[in-house]
């Protein structure tokens, strides 16, 4: 059932639904000029690379095999297996450097104007798999106005673990449905709604690129389908 | 060492610090206008008691004797205590809207100013006993504009626990001497610096309300000493 009256928090996935990791990773790589075994790099490519690497090596953590391990050093490990699968030779400072490069990911046109509108009315946190250190940063590069930064690391578990969406509710000691997750991915949401949230599907067309497709179908089993933050503020009544 | 040169974080104490528990608890109280066995309730007496409570009450988590419970939880034990020694017979539903009151302290006249300036140069995060909730609603209230709001119920440990500072510096990946720890208590800032945080103190004359004398004296120990927020600011050339 779709009830904005009772919404006391929105929970927003970052990577993705509040910023371009795709283009802004892309653009770091193709300013850095690197070149591997088979020549220049692709920043599209190389971000796409990365990012696969994403899903897998938080899964490590989920089933157990790795120990709690936060996503800069996920990242991290990853960058290296990709810069070696490609032959690219980056010194020490350089790889640290462009591993913090999720720490500068830039907003969608939308998203700053569209928190500020949501702010006004709800509280509104982030509820990424992103550690701490790197939404922080970032909301204060891209000026993301989070009243509240909440992580996969304060619950010490990942999306979509129970414990994360289930997390946000008890600090704030609000029921499921007063929680309404945000986010342009369908199986975050779907995992959300599991535990009786509410859901926002907003669409991010670019996320993977140009020319990627992506799925933006309408779902009758998320209450709210926005096109961008601002048309989610004005359904909200913001 | 005094060195303003390498602090990337300020890690702020709340309560007392931030801001004005004592005349904001006092001023609701007086506003309910209970009477208890001896008759009318004084708000400053009656904040006074519940602070009483509060170091108490956190030591029993410290020690293991209770597992880990939230400010708010262990707030509304101390209430609920209080209002039995003074004989106040209280409705469930006042009860827990006045338990809610330390998420509507007021500021002191510099904190919100203060901040904005200090946040302009660095990265200023809580780090208080209270809950991620609480500080939250506590920040949208009074206008507080933290990058990050962190908390002891972040590290499962209270002040003062090492987790508490150590955790600010592994949240953002620092050394010690690169946090920066503002209170108006002299033992939070000795625990800090204990292991290794640079340490500010600050004036706050009327934590405990009028003609209450706190020692504001200067220690070399701190490597700062400030009257008010405005005023390290200027320390630290924001």
């Amino acid at each position: 059932m779709r009830s904005s009256q009772q919404i006391r928090v929105l929970a927003f996935d970052v990577f993705g639904t509040c910023v371009d990791w795709h283009g802004s990773i892309a653009r770091e790589v193709n300013d850095l000029g690197l070149v591997g075994r088979q020549g220049a790099i692709d920043g599209a490519a190389f971000a796409t690379a990365l990012r696969a690497g994403y899903k897998p090596a938080m899964a490590r953590v989920r089933s157990g095999e790795l120990g709690w391990t936060k996503i800069d050093d996920l990242h991290r490990m990853i960058l290296d297996g990709v810069l070696a699968d490609i032959g690219v030779d980056l010194p020490e400072a350089d790889r640290a450097y462009l591993n913090l490069a999720w720490h500068r990911l830039s907003p969608w046109p939308d998203t700053v104007s569209g928190l500020a509108r949501l702010k006004s009315r709800f509280i509104i946190t982030t509820l990424s798999n992103g550690n701490l250190g790197l939404l922080t940063n970032m909301a204060k590069a891209a000026g993301l106005p989070w009243d509240c930064i909440l992580s996969a690391e304060v619950f010490r578990h990942y999306k979509p673990d129970p414990e994360t969406y289930l997390g946000v509710c008890e600090v704030f000691d609000i029921k499921p449905s007063q929680m309404l997750m945000v986010a342009c991915h369908k199986d975050d949401l779907r995992a959300a709604a599991s535990h009786g949230c509410q859901t926002a599907f907003v669409e991010r067309p670019l996320e993977f690129g140009a020319g990627v497709s992506v799925d933006l179908s309408v779902e009758a089993d998320f209450q709210f389908h926005a096109v961008d933050f601002n048309d989610l503020a004005d359904q909200l009544g913001c």
